[in-house]
């Protein structure tokens, strides 16, 4: 994370009432006209349109796992999942955001169910979606074809306007996470959909340990010369919790024997990234796993842009501006735009945070900013 | 404009009612457990928020340029322009939009207004910015202490985080438009806002025809060696008419000389560029002139992402999806994501259009598609 | 690779003579005056100079594994190796290129050989370099301290200006390629030198299987977020055989399968990547490894720049412009520019080809073509 | 210019004979198995090789206009021009690059000349080119059958693989020069070439005061909405003499005013760019020119790569090196790689510097150093 200088302080000139013209019936009779002609000034507008920096409209907010999955138990005797729906799929509901199925202004976060033998149908969008799966197996996406086995700790970028439909081979029911940027293609008015197929092929529904992508294009550092190029989204669908697991674990003796790895002490992370340009694995969200050392704490830090959280492995404290929680596994919390945050590993074990946000937007408008507290 | 082919038909599964669940009471109480844990069923939003294509919150609209500066010029008679107001602005508000100041999700459109020897106070934001004039003199935007000029036909961008006034060194008032990415920078809850002077220094008041940054940058194909390069937003604050009307008339002639220059027969175009980079001069605005021979026709064509015209010059007919009117010089209006435009120049002269539009951010994005009408 | 169409049928035109002024004395004179001034005409010179497509100066040439280890042998036993010197390494020299140890214009190929405990001192340079394991195993690779493990198939790329320095901690020699643009540097006279320290440490020498680049580095799309991105070559500094094996077999395994991921029937092919952009692991070479399944053969295409090959593994033919060889294990031969290349395999296994190439000089300055045999 | 911090001292390990094993018959016979095989060791070659920093085989070297222009006269009168020998231009040739038409290892310098009435055959190479005129007028070059106008002052980039040819339509001779990066394309062997009409028709002989090319992109900050963009080399053909002289004389009145415009007190210079991407002209040739108010000196730098400047007006004295000469209006000389350079004016006169080097060949493959004296 790029450091910066503090802001300078808040100054009081943009409070109510400051700046503004005496009323008067001439003034009274100035703002109906701008009504019937469908105009706004500037003046009685500026300080809320234009803050000092950030103020965000979301709530930092926590959903419990075993509440979420309860629900989500429920909806699966009780809700099919068919062509028209396309996916049962619950969303977390930011409450300071109208009651929409958001969780920050510009992030979908959902819990998906399938009951044994169930299908979601294919279909396509051009908003960007992953899966990652926090606990269970035996559900397979399948990607123009490739099916691809869903376990615990394993993350699938799904990037816009790829054919995808799911499947559940297992005898058991199966709840992962889907993040999507659907709250900025619908703000943004800039989303297609299509359906695909209503059945999947029996080929289709999974049996190989690995999907074609990976055998593809999941060898560290090396790419079939035949594959274009600087794809805008990685060609990658799975990233598989083995080697996850592996990076954070190294990141941590790294850091113990000396070398400067680390994010801050004992506070690894790993991005996961498009191999055809090193970027993030979709043009506009960012995913990450970080993990905390026993007893380690993260810095500070606030950013632009909003970020969803979910538990994946241990026991914590979150803090989120000024809430803070105590969180196990499972659990999901949102941090808005340029609220503070930090976390802490309690217990004997280590922390496992899986991270999404909005980020590349930012990045790639030369908007982001981040502030993280040297301490 | 790339073309693109035609989206397969819309289907009409994703109609009210289809794909969901048979009402009961067990169904009732699983829904009300939704709202209590602040979650929201994918099944029953999917129609509206996942739509087949952009399906537009913004409404076509028209804004003639005779009421927008007969209220102008009563504020400027009744409003009083100073620190915590900042502007004497007032913005186009989308009737689509919730009363809010949205010209369209992403863009603010305004009209500001200045009295003789009055001052806009100095002040930055990150949100970018640009001025455009179609009639008048006689004020100066001093950014960072350069004064620029001002005057018919002129166009200043205006990147985020720079100290920018203005300043009306003449014996009458000054209207002018302002275009912002306000809301785009509000909904992703990402700008930062900062007071400057309250008084510029009679030096930057403005006296000279060219400003610093003309003198610097303005010349074709040409750097100073000295500054940096690939920078994010252009440096070049002025594009003067003189060189926009030579830049369209030759496309002109050259068209009819035989050259292939133009998007359809008796259509120019120019672009406002970064000459740094040969990008958009902002990284979320495009701005562009539009020229059209006397009697031509554009193609229609619709795009990802929202974009204000005003008239610049002439006379014509502008179709916006179902609208059509009949438009003179400062009429604006607004053409919403994935809505077809088309325009056509009527009476002997050319019809001349500035546009501005938020295609950059999609394009960063990857996520832009156009749609040109082959006729 | 791009396919390109057939350039055009040479002409005759440049054909010595051809344009040349009638002799005379005063043409005489005209052409002492420019010796004396140091000028020469280019009506004299331009067929050579600017040919209708590359007619290289390199002669396909190939190099036999069992001669090449027979004199690097004499050598561990005849020459030390230390400072001054600095490694113990025997370049192919081209016999078209004057007696200079250029394997091809711009590229340096060479066995570099280590007795038994010996090492070589650290220095560092601004060339790019490789190594790449044919057979043996027991050297160290100590770069910036981290010692790199050499086994047989692996391949350790080193970027510009890191130091480095060699250690043999096995009880037998080790030979192994290295690949330099020493030729493109010394032609462009662009190259620094430095000398480091004359012993490691014995922390460096090299103990754990894995090194500290590796564990930081070397886990599939995945990336270290404390570590800065877009970096001009990689710091992953192994690509494991293990790996390169498992990939180009499962893109043969996926050929069969009915998957186009292949270069040509049977003729897989993976290229070395930066993990940090996705392009090649160095800026001015390509390193790639072609596996042709038993029997298979390569389409026949050229290309702008040069290669060197190493057959890695099983045996067959290659044609080289007008050359043909049958090559084994080891053996090294180059392809100049232009010249159409292709290979079979022979007998009942596989034939593995390491290559190493120029292209992302021509591809960064826009001047790569490739032409491939359609058939 | 980048700054950058001094090289170490140069140590003198890598002198001759240092490192080296001692002679006996066994190392002789090895040395002769190595000529036998066409192997070269690196010990002895090293030295040489890989030198400390960059060693140019390239001199100084300064060429007086008047003998250029005298011998270049000559040759219009004995030497025609036609098909074949293509152009009547006469190259710069190092004299310590072995009498090839070098001017220094990657650059091409020339200079050109038609007698009233000739023309230039079309042709077309993948070369990149450019003209210059240091004086006079009355030849245009037709670039894909758009004339273009030559005057002094002006500066013609030919990117590589358009259509060429020349035109005198004057009544007298006129000269020009052209740089190119021959030597670096045949060095790398990556040439094409291909010859075109014999003949101009009549309409592209050359009438129009402004090419079609300059009507079309020579429009500051702006740019045909319906022209590609991001093209690797400019679309705009001419940079006229008027534009580049106002944009110096502007840095220089800038500087007086207190910005912080110039290279060094009095030192202005631009480059000549790419108005689609902001960078050089050509892929491979960086062109500026440079200015000196009367008296002022530049600062002592020296960087990668090569150049050559040639004096445009005015009168200094130059340093390259070891060799100072006192130059005037036409005269060339070649600052080679790594080699410390300054200038300063003499006279009551600005000194105006053309100068075109290879530094992109280095940018893109990040190999460029810079080093500025400080003072």
């Amino acid at each position: 994370m790029r450091a910066e200088t503090a802001l300078s302080p808040v100054r009081l000139k943009m409070e109510a009432g400051h700046g503004q013209p005496d009323p008067s019936p001439a003034l009274e009779q100035l703002y109906r006209g701008f009504e019937q002609e469908l105009l706004v000034p500037l003046w009685t507008e500026i300080g809320d349109l234009m803050p000092l920096h950030p103020k965000t409209k979301a709530t930092p907010h926590l959903w419990r796992w075993e509440r979420l999955k309860a629900l989500t138990e429920q909806a699966g005797r009780l809700v099919p999942v068919g062509r028209g729906g396309e996916r049962r799929a619950i969303a977390l509901a930011n409450p300071s955001l109208g009651g929409k199925p958001y969780a920050t202004p510009t992030l979908w976060a959902a819990i998906q169910y399938l009951m044994p033998g169930e299908d979601s149908p294919e279909h396509r969008h051009t908003q960007h979606a992953f899966r990652f799966v926090v606990e269970g197996e035996g559900v397979w996406t399948v990607v123009n074809g490739d099916a691809i086995r869903m376990s615990r700790g394993d993350f699938l970028p799904q990037s816009g306007w790829n054919w995808h439909a799911h499947h559940n081979a297992a005898t058991a029911p199966m709840a992962w996470i889907d993040g999507l940027d659907i709250p900025f293609s619908y703000y943004t008015e800039s989303q297609f959909f299509e359906f695909g197929r209503d059945k999947l092929s029996p080929a289709e529904m999974g049996t190989s340990e690995r999907s074609r992508s990976e055998r593809l294009w999941g060898h560290p550092g090396l790419r079939p010369v035949s594959q274009p190029d600087a794809l805008p989204a990685t060609p990658l669908l799975a990233y598989r919790w083995v080697d996850t697991d592996r990076a954070l674990a190294e990141q941590l003796a790294l850091e113990q024997e000396g070398q400067a790895v680390t994010l801050s002490p004992g506070h690894a992370a790993v991005r996961y990234t498009n191999p055809t340009s090193g970027r993030d694995v979709l043009p506009t969200i960012r995913t990450e796993m970080h993990r905390l050392r026993a007893g380690a704490r993260t810095r500070t830090w606030r950013e632009v842009g909003s970020s969803v959280f979910q538990v994946f492995d241990g026991r914590g404290t979150v803090q989120v501006g000024e809430r803070s929680w105590s969180v196990a596994r499972g659990d999901m919390f949102v941090v808005p735009s340029w609220v503070p945050f930090s976390a802490q590993a309690e217990g004997d074990a280590a922390l496992d945070l899986f991270r999404f946000g909005d980020a590349p937007i930012f990045e790639a408008l030369h908007a982001h900013r981040v502030q993280v507290d040297p301490a």
